[in-house]
């Protein structure tokens, strides 16, 4: 499998099983000379933490990071920063009998398919504990993109039917409620949601949404490398997501070309979009407007709702995961949508350098 | 700009402008011993010609494709394939207004944020006949793939408002109408539709839909190269698409994991799954059932309806794109959504054949 | 095969065989706003020409190159410029015979051994014509490189016995005779030793060297990716090529550290090496001072000699290559050595321009 | 920086400073089910530990590798196997002169070039200490290779001016003696020569040779990734090599085709070469004959021997570089050479698996 190494000059080669020894990543071609220390890294993971509210799941654990290299002196040197997160309250007798069966949602099938076997020890790689490493790795991307005044602002648009209304959008209240949405009565009629269907032993999805603001205009290659490209697959990447919009979505397929069409206009001596119905990008590359993306998570698959499957022994069963697991997975998953994010742009910030000879001469000529 | 090489092992290179001497593709790592030939390409390419229906640009193109290496006593031999289709019928002197503003929802005025200039002549390498390159190279991905059992399906799944009735579903009548709709009912509502909206000098947006059968299982790669997120990145980076979906999509976010699970069973003596919500993937890679894939397109920019905009010299006009262009995008646009998912495909039935030992000394040991 | 492609942000995708339609390259990643005519890329093309002296073929070939794409009112605009050189004068039917039998030196047997057969037409893919690509994307490369002051010097440095007297160099000499060395004594005695060689019906080796001026210091990555080591792939990439040295090369072997190190003193205010045995790079970054290259290309393979080999039957014969075959490699391939280090050292300056987040910031701040 | 990953298929992902908290390494895209321990690891990381002889440094290290993921019941899952070596004796006050001065033939000054400032501490990234990761991913490569018979040899064949006579070649006696000579009389006598330039403060070079034998035929691409160019970049990316040669090497500037060329014949029913003057390859693809490469290693830069250089105040001053520093770098760098090898051998493997239809078909029908 050569599958854990994200981007092209800025990458992040990720390791680790959920029940193996830690979880890590190796950063190559972070630029020289960021300010960067643990509790930047740290103050990112613990927004995925588990154990934050009552709807995630109870386990305590202590994701604690540490920096092994690539830092001198309180700056990055230019070289690979490798940073590890230990796995410590892990028992591997939890998972005895999940290994004779497959999980319906899970890759357990799939892997036994493709490898011959699996590490079944809580879901091995394919662990929402894989997603430490990408979180310590966009922590560093998105302290390098506000260098350039880039601010990404990840929240929970929806959980199951229960929508945030964008009248009552408050930035402000993400951080205050344990669902992260922006609006505290949706968060507060989602939860209710939620805990319903805790009872019924089900789980529920939910859509992430993402802005970033003050990226320079022209981000992102022309033809298989568009910015929009990159981050689809960016978004795609992450377990459970099904689906990715941008700027209007999958309702452009319902619109019309008078609507749609973001109209171009002066402002304050700059050219600028009439509407952002494109969601920031134009033929792939950035416009100057807000990006908006969305993502849809599916209901956590692990559910102790009775379910059919089969075993290794090739035998139609019915299982019921106990465990403590989540109901939703959205909350915990916004930071890593915004740090897959952070890690696409930063690297077309970089490829996008080589892009004119004569912004290349002024660099060397400088 | 390097953006316009796809793929790890099978890599397409692409190149050509709308108005240039043409537009091409060098095939690098096609296996050798695939019966090709130029009719294989054409008739890939003949999918995507305009002028097929009343709905579609009259402007007649002779995109005749031209195989100049690779290719030896009829048969693939392992080195590059390079593909040419030239140019016949531009004539520049139509889109000299063009050059003096920035079209909405087109790529003109990032090209210009990004490279200083821009080849203004019909958009450029921004233009729909960039495409070209991405079906020469996808007819030959798709030929292998059919070498291995896999089939595409690739159809209209809706315009505008008139979505197809699966009930009515016939994949036969998919090539006997213009909009490459299965269900000829809609197809002829959304026709209507289409009159409507031309009449009103406007356009409209539609949806592509893919089906994969005989996919073997374990193809993709478990963390950032997911058979999914490849997909998605494929089918983003095709000009004018804005969403994209694999099984249930977007809706996962309001489904309850009890439904949205697919459970296992045994058939035949075969692990088989109860229901395709994943749309064929688990864990980033295929599990056996069909791969379902959705994108949605907006509307074509270009349209005589009257838009805001800025010219050159910084000054808000209004214009009307006059010319051909085709009121929907959607219906030539879905052999390059069959292309790239082919492209996709076959990368990743490359990249897995190193994912075990004991298959790999199997094959050594021949 | 996946072979055909060279660089990570400027890279050439080259195609063609020896018999086939044509050769050529696509380029993707060049930046925008380089002046660019087919005449630049002949003026490099016409050095690799052979039947320019009597030592080399006369096969008489026209080798004029086409600019496809990429090029819009006589500059690069930022997309892929496509280039083509068609084959006119091949003549499949000189080379039946060499079908049916593996030529010593060739890479007949391992092409059939690798993909089951091969196109034996004049070598195919193997044909010294695949240079063709790798100058015309050189060429591009190479006048890049002088929009920042970068000079690339190549000749042949030896031809079997005889070698350059470094007393005598000059560089005016190198076009002056069709050796290509910059002493015109040793060139004489060169040429009678291969006339010498070609009445035996044999072949000679020989060696280029490659100085570039003008780098800036610190281009190249510090651990894989050193300058050094992607120059040795680029030079060990071009056929017959068996030897690799930068600055002192394979004689540091015997060297004592305290006349191989290259102390440093302040020259004219800035810091200078007093010695160059290093050969321009440090610890895989450029130094600052020129970078100094060999290569060691073997005899040619054709000759008219008898040698051993084995036929398609499984039979052991001998052979004599006819046709017409330079008596040696070097001259022709002193351009080719200069295009790949030309393409590898505008790679560097690109991927250098994300090393230090301060000067990015600059960039971005502009 | 961005040149710390390598490989395409098999990547090594490395990490790590001379005086960081440790060294380490991820290995993405190693197949399943290959059994592996730390004592695998380990083995291959003892043949490069100083101290083992009276010419290594005496300085005590003990590096001992810990697998952090990717092995589950003793194989390899699959999933990437992250590998660490911490940093126990490290002592940075040991360094502070360095810091204020450039120590010739080393990277402090192009370092400091590139990323305005270094980690001076004993060499930072560009310290031997970096190829401990090279060697703990070789030594997975190299227990790849065995399972297909592949195995690689390598030993020091010359240090300064002694030379190993190949009449007395002897594999058993590499292990037996401290500098790796496979002739124990060479070796003594190199001893010998080391000690005198230890008593002049000085260092000395030497060469590295390794064979591998046992290759299947048509491993490597054909042009731009010829096996022989990958091997190239390999060798040459290990610091303070200066020179690569395969089979013959730079002697073939010298050779006439009639003795160069490697004739056929049939031996056993099988097609073999008569000579290996080429060193196992032949158009960039392995050719059944043993691979014979050489790499050439400067002195040791860091000498007691003054020297000439320039402090970070611009003042031209003399040094002697003290400290425990090996006088020859070669006899611990065998490991490194034969690790590099390893790591680009397997790669070559496993990307060759998709060269022919055929064959995939076969390996997908099984």
């Amino acid at each position: 499998m050569a599958g854990s190494i994200y981007g092209k000059l800025f990458r992040a080669s990720t390791w680790g099983e959920s029940h193996g020894k830690g979880v890590g990543v190796v950063v190559d071609g972070c630029p020289a000379g960021l300010e960067l220390s643990e509790e930047d890294i740290q103050g990112y993971l613990n927004r995925r933490k588990p154990g934050q509210s009552k709807y995630a799941t109870p386990r305590k654990e202590e994701d604690c990071v540490e920096i092994l290299s690539g830092v001198f002196e309180g700056k990055t040197t230019g070289t690979p920063i490798s940073m590890v997160v230990m796995n410590h309250t892990q028992r591997s007798g939890d998972y005895s009998e999940i290994a004779s069966y497959y999980r319906p949602g899970h890759a357990d099938y799939t892997f036994d398919e493709k490898y011959g076997f699996r590490d079944y020890r809580g879901g091995g790689r394919s662990s929402g504990r894989e997603t430490i490493a990408r979180v310590a790795a966009g922590a560093i991307a998105a302290k390098l993109l506000k260098q350039f005044g880039i601010e990404i602002l990840t929240y929970t648009k929806s959980i199951g039917p229960v929508e945030i209304d964008y009248q009552k959008f408050d930035k402000n209240v993400i951080a205050e409620n344990s669902l992260f949405m922006p609006d505290s009565e949706a968060a507060e009629a989602a939860g209710l949601y939620i805990e319903d269907m805790m009872r019924a032993h089900d789980s529920v999805g939910g859509m992430a949404e993402c802005i970033v603001t003050g990226m320079p205009t022209g981000i992102g290659e022309t033809v298989f490398d568009k910015l929009d490209a990159n981050l689809a697959k960016a978004i795609v990447s992450i377990g459970a997501v099904k689906g990715f919009e941008i700027g209007d979505g999958m309702a452009v397929a319902k619109a019309i070309g008078s609507v749609n069409n973001d109209g171009f206009a002066m402002k304050g001596g700059k050219i600028t979009k009439l509407s952002n119905h494109a969601g920031g990008t134009l033929g792939g590359m950035s416009d100057g407007s807000p990006i908006v993306i969305r993502a849809a998570f599916k209901p956590t698959p692990s559910i102790l709702h009775e379910q059919a499957t089969v075993n290794k022994a090739g035998e139609d069963i019915t299982v019921s995961i106990k465990g403590r697991h989540d109901p939703i997975i959205v909350p915990r998953a916004v930071v890593v949508v915004e740090s897959m994010v952070a890690l696409t742009l930063i690297d077309g910030l970089m490829e996008n350098m080589c892009a004119r000879l004569d912004l290349m001469k002024e660099f060397y000529e400088r």
